[in-house]
């Protein structure tokens, strides 16, 4: 079975405007929180019927996840992609979070850190929206986690070291300078996760064991 | 000029009401925002008319603001007042770092940290709410950098520490404990946050001082 010329463009068409939806949604999300998304008022605002936008989200709940997604695959894009050919460990540890800051310094979200905004929200009303920001979290966390312990086996970071605490504080570093910049419009606020941030790997930092050294070299 | 025994008692009459107001604007607000206060559903609630809401918060935007001081009085007297005792420097810093976690903790405000959910609510919305939020916080912050230069005036803190970095730091761990026990109902946010205090201030700790143990004795 194979789609018609007709069939494929309708779908291209339909992926178009899905995007257009999600766009907006994301950019009014972000200064106004997931909350004040309106199937009703993004069609106004794109000039779609109500009906129409409804084929693509069931659900204000729907468009919600979907802009939670959405607002995830551009955090993947400018903050994870970027780092993805640093060796893991220590390199990729402190690319993601250089990556971090930078994208939240570039407000590539009029409204600042998607996931801080939304958690803020959403924190107090149980239901499939809040599952999936706590899981999305979970999931970074836990790829920060994942880098740390690899930095400590291959003896980049002291392995006494608390890898969950260390993910903790170097998270609420760069989640403050957010938090600083946008209601404070500290312009510090940056350059103070970062100092943070190059203190708290420092001091846990280790010289190159001759293991190590002797990896590289095989 | 005197009042009479009943205008005293319409006085105390109308500021039992205000309060009454206040105590549900706050509940709801640290739940669902600053945004989702509506002078129509409180009256509602409370089985009070519209109207005499209005007279005690002619607008949506004064009720708003009334509410934020509202927690700030709150915030107050569960956190500054009781360190009020302590010895000002090192000792009231750690004094008011633990009574804000400890106030977290016990979900004073159904919602968590009042000013953390409405930061998070109007960073983007400028107009007197967002204004007398980010006073709230920089007055906070000035609070807790003067104890730390008064602890490094004193020797309690290695003078060549920078003050307005570790106020950061310290604030962001606080925070970071509110979020991560909000959204991720994580266990271990609190203690958590307090390792990471005690590591902070331990590092930057000094012995106390000959000239200290001096003034101490006299």
């Amino acid at each position: 079975m194979s789609s018609s010329p007709k069939t494929v463009s309708r779908a291209k068409q339909g992926e178009g405007t899905r995007r257009r939806i999600l766009d907006l949604a994301m950019a009014v999300a972000s200064k106004q929180g997931l909350g004040a998304l309106s199937i009703g008022d993004l069609a106004k605002k794109l000039c779609l019927s109500k009906s129409g936008l409804f084929a693509h989200f069931g659900s204000k709940e729907e468009l919600q996840i979907a802009t939670l997604e959405a607002a995830a695959q551009v955090f993947e894009a400018r903050v994870v992609k970027p780092a993805s050919d640093a060796p893991t460990g220590l390199t990729l540890l402190r690319a993601l979070l250089e990556n971090h800051i930078a994208y939240l310094e570039a407000s590539v979200f009029p409204g600042g850190c998607f996931f801080s905004a939304a958690s803020a929200e959403f924190d107090d009303q149980p239901g499939r929206v809040r599952d999936h920001l706590a899981e999305r979290m979970r999931a970074w966390r836990d790829y920060l986690r994942r880098q740390v312990q690899i930095a400590q086996e291959a003896g980049e970071l002291d392995r006494s070291a608390d890898a969950g605490q260390l993910v903790f504080e170097l998270d609420a570093l760069v989640r403050e300078a957010n938090f600083a910049h946008r209601l404070m419009r500290d312009p510090n606020a940056f350059e103070q996760a970062r100092a943070g941030i190059r203190q708290r790997l420092s001091a846990i930092a280790k010289q190159r064991g001759p293991a190590l050294a002797k990896k590289a070299r095989s």
